[in-house]
């Protein structure tokens, strides 16, 4: 189909379909405060990886500015903004509903954690709250923050201060197992799924096979002819 | 842990711990073609929506100018910018190895089509190469390329002209159901994943449980108290 076609999709429809698109999501949970204390808690399934030295992450905001779609994450960016700090809390199978419902429109003066039962941790004074039921908790400086004018969204770039997870859940070559911790993804606006490994496939060189990588890293013996 | 531990990992182990951060990835390839009409192909697992109105993506890129490590990169992004356009395509389970194997080294003059068996599909005289096998191929034309001065990498964004993908897969209400196309999904640098859905849950208000929806959207009885 062509651009004319997907112009005279209705609203909604489009927003699904070009949602779907791009292939299955993270699932985070970002935490803010504003200056008086009041947290935050808001789902985003945008969140990308922008580099390892320094350690950086970076996810797309509706603006401050906008209309009433835009409500949640509204308090989000002004309180990260503000602060110049926020988290990144990975969504994991038992709290899929709750974090879900953090896309529902409060007032600023509702926590979303105590509307879904999420529970605010407050570690090392960092100066945002962690979700206490995730299994991955990041706390991240805000370093830039762009407006994008081609259709009115902000980008944040934060730089990791801390990471909280299970320590098990590291192999050997710094590899994280997030299935193993029960992260799910996102395909779409709202559906959810779970994840089972197929492989993992050694760092590929131009004429030579890849091999299958064991979960820890190592190299087994088989390669993929 | 802290900041100043990461800084202490090893390069490599480092880039593996970072990169699984952010949870479940996308699986992509980006085709481009240079002025000579010589394609290539790059697996990428930055790609985001950006918007549905007008439909937007971006994708993150190490630089042209950067050293060794972006070689790959380095043909995608000059080749997309000089002509402006780029196409999308999905990594589907029986792609999974051909995908990975395309962020080897290549030289300039080598299509990734080529040495990986993957198919160079040229649609609608779109100014870009497609990858036949892939369940959803997207071309778009770039609108944006913002140097990321932070760490030297560069976001692009792409605007969709077009889109391939089975109608069968679209469901009533815009959804398109990318796990039944058995796209895959990607954590940290080197690890694959097939997916397995939980549920589609409703648009989330204050004061109203969420409802889940059926794959085709409509609403299931049973709420989810």
């Amino acid at each position: 189909m062509t651009a004319a076609t997907l112009e005279q999709f209705e609203q909604r429809y489009r927003a699904r379909f070009i949602n779907s698109l791009s292939g299955f999501k993270s699932a985070n949970l970002i935490g803010t405060c504003d200056d008086k204390g009041q947290t935050n808690l808001a789902i985003v399934s945008s969140v990308f990886h922008l580099g390892a030295n320094p350690p950086l992450m970076g996810f797309i905001s509706r603006p401050p500015t906008a209309g009433n779609a835009s409500h949640v994450e509204r308090h989000t960016l002004s309180n990260l903004i503000e602060s110049g700090f926020f988290t990144l809390n990975s969504v994991s199978i038992p709290m899929t509903k709750a974090a879900h419902q953090t896309s529902a429109r409060y007032p600023q003066t509702t926590s979303e954690f105590d509307v879904t039962g999420l529970t605010a941790a407050f570690l090392n004074r960092f100066p945002a709250p962690f979700v206490e039921e995730s299994p991955i908790k990041i706390g991240l400086e805000v370093r830039e923050h762009h407006h994008l004018s081609i259709n009115n969204t902000v980008l944040i770039i934060g730089e990791i201060k801390e990471v909280h997870l299970p320590t098990a859940a590291i192999q050997p070559d710094g590899f994280v197992d997030i299935e193993d911790l029960g992260l799910v993804t996102i395909s779409g606006l709202d559906s959810y799924h779970l994840t089972e490994r197929m492989m993992r496939l050694s760092y590929a060189k131009p004429d030579k096979p890849l091999d299958m990588l064991s979960l820890q890293g190592s190299r087994i013996d088989a390669s993929l002819s």
